[in-house]
């Protein structure tokens, strides 16, 4: 008597990639419903099961499908939108501002399709995603027939989802309540990093997980300027934190790891978290390279994931796991280390738990959902094939074959693919669509780049200055008679500062104005820097007319705070020359005759061009800029300036090139 | 008037990789002969040329073919055969011995018409080889319609297909001049390395280079080791030294330079060296990373290879390029490093001239050979695609595009391959061999590994000890008797040596007996140590029979020097258990009554089991270890020692495991 199934898959070769790394060189499988109902040996298991749907898999080797540790799906749309930049460069410079205008529900459906087709073509059947819209994301992947472990994103910036943090918390647990028990979709939350989430984000997200049982994936140590930042401000590394925050209370999944030492191995392994290892995209932006061998031999359930399509630039779990091989060899300066076998299983059974469903996937095992691919060992590339060891099996896999040699899918006990064609989605129609987001966003930017005023408001928080100014600048030979003249009735102090001025000019092509990068750093009364400031103004060329008497106004310019680096900057807006300055500044706001100036007393240092003295204030009107122009002649010359040189420019016009 | 050409290619994006990274987004090429004749914008050209045959590209990416800078084409037979080893065990413990069994010209033929039809497949049309029997890798190559810079091996060792270092220099001689003026072979000289090689090798090889105007190609400072070796034994770094034996004379191409600095970098490129950079094999053999930003920003002309495939265990360019690109970010910490754009000209144009052939390939140039590719960037995993910086198209092919993706290859104006179809060799055909190879090697390999007698014997070397010996062994408790009993006069000394002896044993399932690694380090009259020297005995277990008087005759063993690590032991045999012991011995040969002796008096330290005397001497026949039994146990005696217990077993079966 035989057992009647649903499915029968026979002459192939097997690797179950259980715990003891069972293989069936000659091997078959039972499937009923979305289960494995038996695996061994093909004469075994055609002696005791039955099913009018067979497939002889032709000597293919079958496995288990791969596991995508870590990604953001719907940025396949954005894929080769931007490269070899620097981290910041890249996400503030582009993707950010291209997410703003883009991402929508649409978007995000779309991109998943994409994501979902590419991963089906290349033999991935389940993965981890975090992104926004998480809600469109599980849509498309049910729809597509794949398996995801999906995180709603909560960060305490407004997300093109979210206007605010308490929004997007309450998305998510909209999201988590919706797609709960769902056949395909295991929903999660992800606080985007413990660098964009308060302690309280961080908090109320594991609280969340916790309240629903469901995984909570983010991104955790995956650049050294990250454990920096958090030993600077928390006196802790990453891991010590967030586990103060609770995370580690709940079902963990933590990407990158790639800065931890082996005490926060050890905390993770004690709280049963998951570690997604992104090798191409830590590769690509020079974040490092984590260490795998030590986490895995710490007992860790380390996967492998592609991270998003717009860092890698492709979602190729082949590319994935070779690589993951390659570079724990060299990291530990040992060949031995991270054999095939071990990085397949990393890809496999490890990867379902570090995303917390080893139960449902990852291995080829009774019970288990039939989550499996065929892969096609004979095209030239993998041949010849060796079979004196079982490790040649894993070998060849990793080190030879091709995401293209996949080719047929089965996820959750259905055909996503058979012979490379794909079942469950339109691959042209996908590829039309894309093409006509690439233009519009192409457009956006093109559109942007014309000039550095829309690249500076593309960064966000840039206001343009209304207000105008009636300015005089003199040269000082004895800068102490200013002094001397502050203290006399006729000023009122209102406040006085000391600063010292770090100016970086930025020049440009064809009327592109200049740009400034000033920083401010405070000096108190002891002569200590009790706090720093930076700030981006854009000035055009040709800014000022003269007053008459040497007063200048001033026309508008646009300002943002600078909350990047100066080497942000360069990169981004691309200068043709910069220059630099430094001064310090002794700045007072007084009144004289009614009227508010400030007065600026600077000795410009580098380069050395001595004493000047400033003289400003804000105006609104011409007539008014009349009437403080004259004012601002009389307090020159009250402050025992007037003998001074008249100097009409900037002090960045003084120098030379 | 339109010119006539042969052939004409439109409605493609070109990527001339030229110089100045020209691109026509809507180009053609016009072929006569050989050669490109013109190159442009579509319009231009079709309107100046027609052709009876032409191709409309339908959009696809025409680029030059790819170059592989560095490889061993006929491996190909041994892909996949044994990985996740380190070097020396890979190399000496299976890639060796089944060199000396296999190599052929049968073989090399074979393994070049694999490699070829995966080059081509993969949208290579040019690589630089290093292999034995190099006439036929070149006849192969020749056949197949692939350009080649070939190298035929010459080292002090016997190779498979020389005897001796003066047989494959004059096969390297003939060699050359076979293929000197072929239109698609480049023959060359491939000292193996240097330390392969003697200095008058490599000053033969050069001389020979350069007699005949052709490349030497030769592996340098691959690994960290060879660097160090070098500094001990030449008292400088491999480039200095290379340099010293003439190589820097010739059209050098260096593979590898993992290990140089930058005074090695200039010396290189004031010899207009090329270099080719291996990332994947650097990677898998854990050698390090080469530091080819600096290479670079030297000027080194640095191409890309993907060694031989069986330490890769692909010919896939497209991922050596992207994984240079990668690697060089990490390794200066800068994902701005190494951009898509230079990336894929160290595969293309840098990798030609790192050949020096420049002048023929490298480049879609007007002048230069017809050597390009059609590559399809329709499929799923390419798209978007972004046009917004001429750089998008750089970035999608090193960073997204696969080899499959290329559909069309021609070299020297031929096609090789149209729609992913090989015009020239017959897929089917050349993995029907190669299959049949497989059986054989895994064959040869499953019988040698059968016993650890038949894995010492592949090591080479090893050699059958036919001589019996009879034995005593007796604890002492007073270790001075038997000092003061050698000087008296019935003893006569023939030498006396003192060494300390670190002996590990590797123990092995089911009767394979042990192995004793032996090291024994010769002590000289100042307690120095003035030599050592490292040897392996198989012991079978069972070896001795009692002949009386606790004298033991011994069975036959199988001794071998060690020329390799004691960890290169462990890795290649793979021991179940192992154990240590740690002894001073004072050794005599000594005549008593006219028979020679070996006397040992040990002090066993680790453990520390205390001292033992033991008497020896050879035999070859029963009736001889008859007397000599009777005669070491009067000698015993006479030494002061009968009083002690007798020892009938191995010090090492006195310890508990």
């Amino acid at each position: 008597m035989t057992q009647n199934v649903d499915f029968l898959l026979f002459n192939a070769h097997i690797l179950t990639m259980n715990k003891d790394y069972t293989q069936y060189r000659h091997g078959a499988i039972a499937i009923s419903g979305d289960k494995i109902v038996a695996i061994g040996q093909q004469d075994e298991i055609l002696h005791s099961y039955s099913a009018e749907k067979s497939l002889d898999c032709g000597g293919k080797v079958l496995m288990p499908g791969l596991v995508n540790a870590h990604t953001h799906v719907p940025m396949t749309l954005l894929r080769g939108l931007a490269d070899d930049l620097r981290l910041d460069v890249w996400l503030m410079g582009y993707m950010m501002p291209v997410e703003r205008e883009f991402v929508s529900p649409e978007f995000c459906r779309l991109g998943t399709l994409i994501a979902c087709a590419e991963f089906i073509k290349s033999g991935v059947t389940c993965f981890a995603d975090m992104y926004y819209f998480e809600d469109d994301v599980a849509q498309a992947s049910a729809d597509a027939g794949m398996r995801g472990v999906l995180g709603q994103t909560v960060m305490k910036f407004p997300a093109p989802d979210a206007a605010s943090y308490e929004e997007s918390l309450a998305i998510a647990r909209d999201f988590i309540k919706k797609w709960k028990g769902h056949p395909l979709i295991v929903p999660a939350v992800s606080p985007h990093a413990p660098y964009t989430c308060t302690p309280d984000i961080l908090r109320a997200t594991a609280e969340l997980a916790i309240e629903f049982d469901v995984p909570l994936h983010t991104h955790l140590a995956e650049t050294a300027f990250e454990v920096e930042n958090m030993r600077n401000e928390n006196g802790m590394p990453v891991i010590p934190y967030v586990k103060k925050q609770g995370l580690l209370d709940a079902k963990l999944l933590a990407a990158h790891c790639v800065h931890i030492d082996e005490g926060e191995m050890r905390s993770l392994f004690h709280a049963e978290a998951g570690v997604a290892h992104n090798p191409s995209s830590n590769l690509k932006l020079a974040s490092g390279m984590a260490p795998v061998t030590k986490m895995l031999e710490t007992g860790l359930n380390v996967g492998i994931g592609t991270d998003g399509p717009a860092s890698n630039n492709d979602l190729d779990m082949f590319e994935e796991v070779r690589l993951a091989a390659f570079l724990a060899k060299t990291q530990s300066n040992d060949p031995t280390s991270l054999p095939a076998r071990q990085a397949l299983a990393m890809a496999t059974r490890l990867g379902a738990n570090a995303l917390h469903i080893g139960d449902l996937t990852g291995s080829l095992e009774i019970g288990k959902r039939a989550d499996l691919i065929l892969v096609d060992l004979n095209p030239l590339h993998n041949s010849p094939r060796f079979e004196r060891s079982p490790d040649n099996a894993y070998a060849q896999i990793v080190y030879a074959a091709k995401s293209t040699d996949v080719t047929d899918v089965m996820v959750n006990g259905r055909w996503l693919m058979r012979d490379r064609q794909l079942l469950t989605l339109n691959e042209a129609d996908l590829l039309r669509q894309a093409e006509a987001y690439a233009r519009r966003i192409d457009a956006f930017l093109m559109k942007r780049e014309q000039s550095v005023l829309s690249k500076l408001i593309a960064l966000g928080g840039s206001t343009e200055e209304e207000s105008f100014e009636v300015q005089s600048k003199v040269k000082l030979t004895q800068p102490s008679l200013v002094l001397e003249a502050l203290k006399k009735p006729e000023i009122e102090v209102v406040y006085q500062r000391h600063y010292r001025q770090y100016d970086h000019y930025f020049f440009f092509d064809e009327n592109q104005g200049r740009l400034r990068y000033r920083e401010d750093d405070f000096i108190d009364v002891n002569g200590k820097v009790h706090d720093v400031r930076a700030r981006l103004t854009l000035i055009g060329e040709n800014r000022e007319q003269e007053l008459g008497a040497d007063v200048l106004l001033s026309r508008s310019r646009y300002l943002a705070p600078a909350t990047q680096s100066l080497r942000f900057y360069r990169e981004y807006f691309r200068p043709i020359s910069e220059k630099e300055i430094e001064k310090d500044r002794l700045r007072w706001l007084v009144k004289y005759k009614g009227v508010e100036f400030y007065i600026n007393l600077d000795t410009v240092q580098k380069p050395d061009l001595g004493h000047f003295l400033e003289v400003k204030s804000r105006t609104w009107s011409r007539k008014d800029a009349d009437t403080k122009a004259k004012l601002t002649a009389e307090l020159v010359d009250f402050l025992g300036a007037s003998a001074g040189e008249r100097i009409t420019r900037d002090y960045i016009e003084l120098i030379g090139s």
